[in-house]
């Protein structure tokens, strides 16, 4: 498959995913209410399909090597309401409704910690 | 090297990043005054390093194989304000003070585009 230059994928309106030698690619879930950034994952384009398909947050799991439906157990699903796209298509931003707390250890952003003189502390839950 | 236990990096107070195969985890970086995501890299120990040390956002370019500072023939650094980390520290939240537009086309962000309808339509600048 020829790749599309790069001035293509910046400055045309064509939606041309560039995936990375995995076939993923970074994908960053933010509040579209408070601004948070809640989670950061990778999508390949069966995610990207899933998640276009329902509206709801699909990513692929690197640890399962398959797709993942963000709170499919937990029920802490992801309602996308936007989805942007960086200048070379590599990395989105899905600005998201969240259903519940969104990192698995119960807090409202998988950031819950900041880097302070070498140290985690703990941020505003 | 033993690699921490997951635990330990969710719970713990030490920064231990979990870099991917290639050494690499995802940086997202924030404008810490508007809230809005500026673009998304790679960071290896190197970037985070040099970045903790001067307080300007490094990363490590993949396409050049070597580390980056961001803005370094634009002049447009990222002044690092807070770095935030994970629950499983293989990703970092870099809330920053750009000191002008952030993408390399002039935009203020790298997400100058949402996908609507299947196509990329311009957001606000």
């Amino acid at each position: 498959m020829v790749s599309p230059a790069d001035s293509t994928r910046e400055t045309g309106t064509t939606f041309l995913p560039k995936f990375d030698e995995k076939g993923l690619l970074s994908a960053v879930v933010q509040d579209v209410e408070t601004g948070r950034i809640l989670m950061v994952a990778f999508m390949d384009a069966e995610a990207i399909e899933a998640t276009q398909e329902t509206g709801i947050a699909h990513f692929h799991s690197r640890s399962r090597g398959k797709l993942w439906k963000k709170g499919e157990t937990s029920g802490n699903v992801l309602r996308v309401e936007e989805i942007l796209v960086d200048c070379d298509q590599d990395a989105l931003v899905l600005r998201c409704r969240p259903a519940g707390p969104t990192c698995h250890t119960g807090a409202t952003s998988c950031f819950y910690r900041k880097l302070e003189k070498g140290v985690l502390q703990p941020v505003k839950p």
